[in-house]
């Protein structure tokens, strides 16, 4: 018996029910409310499901289909995306990589459901290269991550001395054609090969990579840092994520120049959390610097994402 | 009785329920299964509900609250925004005037309903002006709409010779004052008086003062028309909406010079129907013209954007 009683409304099931199962037998009512009915069903995950009268003014929900839409941001809203295609999706020995199409961002780089960047992003990548202010002519650079290629391919173009790239995710060569065959828009040809007259793709974790360098007393211009956002979270189980960052750092401006820059992305800009945490960790580094930071509209992302610049303090 | 027979579900109600009774008794059934259920209502309007399992990856629904995170962009996808405050609302005679804080869009101007413009969006104002690659000084400019002042704003710190801009919803006082009070960061004091050294503006229907400007020979170096989106709909009923279109178009191509730009927002960049009927607009009017698009990232829109750059075909 399922009675309406005032404004809660007691079921009793004749048998187990599970919750796709009751939206589904809710269908009947609704419509006889007049309201349109949607739900979208994950696998296992949920359901997301609106009920619009005619008056209303939301977009039914798209159902079903093997391509999901609905994404969280950074900040935890919840936003819909223009995704019409799975353009790849394999399981490497190593992680998931799944590239989708957008209507209207192109192809999306997915590494373990984490979004990468999509090809309308440049804005990204002209971000973290220093926002068109930096001469890159015959200079230094060491790229930490940077797995979709973009940050190489718009480097190499402004004819630099030397570019050396760490990606550990290379590792898996499904990466690399992944990005080489759908991300071309970003990446050009220069993943067609992992080394060129003025650059080369080490596949390697970069923390031994830095130390080594660091040792041998190693120099660059410019260290841009495209490996991982600011942790969002600010638990104290995460000191350990805060510690790497801070190694990451720390050897960072161990192999930068005295006058070179240091590129890094933040966070969203709403997670200011997080980003004073991370400006915190600044003030810990071995030696003093400074930081400036911009905010950066990055088309895929549907939210504003701040980038840094650091740089060493002036001797005295 | 409430029976689970294979994949549907019987009810049958004790009183007449709607459906945010209903929502409230399932409840207990989702929290059964251990799924968190979140649902944000709106008056009248419907509902919208989350049921997202422990591995679930949506973010729950911000309940309630009077203010709405949820709308539905240009091409129809569902959106979460970080409203925070609503800063203005008030029903004038003429219009209901919202302006709704983002915590990183800043305050947006909403009129009736639509969407105007955000805080953060110099983009747009910097895209309907040509993307920085036209000279405005000593140049004779008209601005069709242009509630916000955004445009007014920038043009004016260009040295233009004159910038008239004709606003019929300034005929609302309350919009003037709304924005000037909290759209500053994208009218600076322009709207404080609506006449300048190198401006003015008309509270006047674009049509007649078109006509006029026409009927007196008089010619504009850039016309620039901010008045509304490229209609969506493409029924036969909206054939007045283009006619009324081309009818501006015709009428803006009458007071632009011979080597004079009419620039102008389209829509969505997914609404390629919509858009395709723009430019078959521009085919037909009084004298024949050649257009340019650009594709802008307009931060608080979450959807790329087309502007039009048109201007009349060199004379044989």
């Amino acid at each position: 018996m399922a009675a309406a009683r005032h404004s809660t409304l007691d079921f009793m099931l004749g048998a187990k029910a599970d919750g796709e199962t009751i939206l589904k037998g809710l269908q009947s009512i609704f419509q006889e409310e007049g309201m349109t009915e949607s739900v979208h069903t994950w696998q296992d995950h949920g359901y997301l499901a609106t009920y619009i009268n005619k008056n209303g003014r939301l977009p039914p929900l798209v159902r079903g289909g093997a391509i999901d839409r609905y994404w969280p941001t950074a900040d935890g809203r919840l936003v819909e995306y223009d995704i019409d295609e799975v353009v790849y999706d394999e399981d490497s020995p190593y992680q998931n990589i799944k590239i989708l199409h957008s209507k209207q961002f192109g192809n999306i780089l997915i590494l373990n459901g984490d979004v990468n960047l999509a090809e309308s992003d440049l804005a990204y990548t002209r971000a973290i290269m220093g926002s068109g202010k930096e001469d890159y002519t015959g200079k230094d650079v060491l790229i930490l991550g940077g797995g979709d290629g973009g940050i190489l391919c718009e480097i190499v173009k402004l004819k630099p001395k030397m570019v050396t790239m760490v990606e550990i995710s290379f590792i898996d060569q499904m990466v690399i054609d992944g990005c080489k065959k759908y991300m071309r828009k970003t990446c050009g040809d220069v993943l067609d090969n992992l080394k060129g007259d003025c650059y080369q793709v080490l596949i390697e974790d970069c923390i031994p990579v830095l130390k080594r360098y660091a040792k041998e007393g190693r120099e660059f211009d410019y260290v841009i840092n495209d490996l991982t956002a600011v942790p969002i979270s600010t638990s104290p189980e995460e000191d350990s994520t805060w510690e790497f960052l801070r190694l990451i750092l720390d050897l960072s401006m161990k192999v930068l120049k005295q006058d070179g820059k240091y590129f890094t992305q933040g966070n969203c800009v709403n997670l200011t959390e997080a980003l004073s945490l991370y400006e915190e960790q600044l003030g810990r580094l071995y030696c003093p610097v400074d930081f400036s930071k911009e905010i950066i509209c990055v088309p895929s992302y549907l939210e504003l994402w701040v980038f840094y610049t650091v740089w060493k303090k002036a001797k005295p």
